[in-house]
């Protein structure tokens, strides 16, 4: 069953209409012919199950709501990925993918060795970005679309991602302290979590001091050492596997 | 330090001659210098620790062997991931990911859902396969290069698969047995394990059954429904991670 994210304004008792964008998906795309069954999400973790309704003109489409329900794929913890700015077609596989894996936030941050400098302005790419993320979350049955913030310089997100219940800095040079070490006597009550993910080039010792005094634990993801984009990945997994074993 | 695979009988007591494609790659592509550090591999699982001693005709590179050891990066459970064919940058991407994720072997399985049809030749390919192979277990620190089978039928695949200590096969449709519920009983003496990845459209009922009757476990990997690619590689790590746990 396809699942659509819609504004939860347009879900009305039992009756959605769809907005314009969706309409065409569902009918030149996906060639969803009337009585056939969607999923419509309002990005607040329900989803409702409805009928399609085409009226004849192929213009928008109605949706007849069968059942609502709480979308089970959540996790209980929330993930905000704060994640090195890196060129463009790497960090946009990193959203798709860590959207699938269940993140639940990404910060975009300058560090030392970002590859992309802070002059640079994004904000044209946003909608792009806005759409990787709801389309990567359609289709792994997510419940939310992952929110995506404004850049942040490197001390900030220090300073922000220390306010959860347990933020990680993933560092090639730490090589003792692993995810079930440092997650295993948190779990309990853990229900937000910050992961940091360098660039290509790493964090520098600096960086590493400078969040070991804002509380961030710097850890390990193993022997064997991932590029950028596999390490962000793997993070979001292993975390919410930690987690939810 | 930069990392090369080369024949193991280019390295004699304590003088190792460089293949001329790795001499171009220092000399042109990394423009290493006389005297710096490099580490040779010998894809058995020893490392060398060698000083370049390039010459003035800027040609073959010789290096002088400092040290040996054993590198300690590689699972100890040889993982074999059967793989349905897909699309090439797909399956280009899962080969990468999959070498810095640890896996041991990979073989390309012809699925009832495959994108890629039998009659395909792939021979022309291969060399260029295995270049990404090499590259990744270079950058991620591996001791050896996983080896690349000829593809397999399904059923070549669910037979051969079924010869190591734990074959697991990745379903979508599986919501039950876990990865952990299934590896915790077998952990102490495994030290092979097949995993089965299905293609875009998944597995058939037909074949989970047949996979069934050949002892392969079915497995889910949680809620979230990931990709093809994400699957392979969640798949991957979540079993070493869930071994070396």
């Amino acid at each position: 069953m396809h699942h659509f994210f819609i504004p939860s304004d347009l879900i009305q008792n039992d009756s959605a209409l769809l907005p314009a964008e969706t309409s065409r998906q569902i009918l030149k795309v996906l060639r969803l012919k009337n009585g056939e069954k969607i999923c419509l999400l309002d990005n607040s973790g329900m989803g409702f199950e409805a009928e399609l309704e085409c009226d004849s003109s192929g213009g928008i489409v109605r949706a007849h709501v069968l059942r609502s329900y709480p979308v089970e794929s959540e996790p209980r913890c929330a993930i905000t990925l704060f994640l090195a700015l890196t060129q463009r077609e790497k960090f946009e596989w990193i959203l798709q993918k860590s959207t699938e894996a269940g993140v639940s936030a990404i910060v975009p941050v300058f560090t030392e060795r970002s590859l992309v400098r802070p002059e640079k302005d994004f904000s044209a790419r946003v909608p792009r970005w806005e759409k990787i993320m709801q389309e990567a979350a359609e289709q792994s049955g997510r419940g939310i679309i992952p929110r995506l913030h404004a850049p942040l310089d490197f001390s900030e997100a220090l300073r922000i991602g220390a306010n959860v219940d347990c933020s990680l800095f993933f560092w090639e040079e730490e090589t003792e302290r692993t995810l079930r070490k440092t997650l295993e006597p948190l779990k309990p009550g853990m229900h937000s979590a910050a992961l940091f993910i360098g660039p290509e080039g790493g964090f520098s010792a600096t960086e590493a001091e400078q969040a070991a005094l804002h509380g961030w634990q710097a850890v390990t993801l193993g022997k064997r050492i991932y590029r950028m984009e596999t390490a962000a990945l793997a993070a979001v997994i292993l975390t919410l596997y930690e987690l939810e074993r």
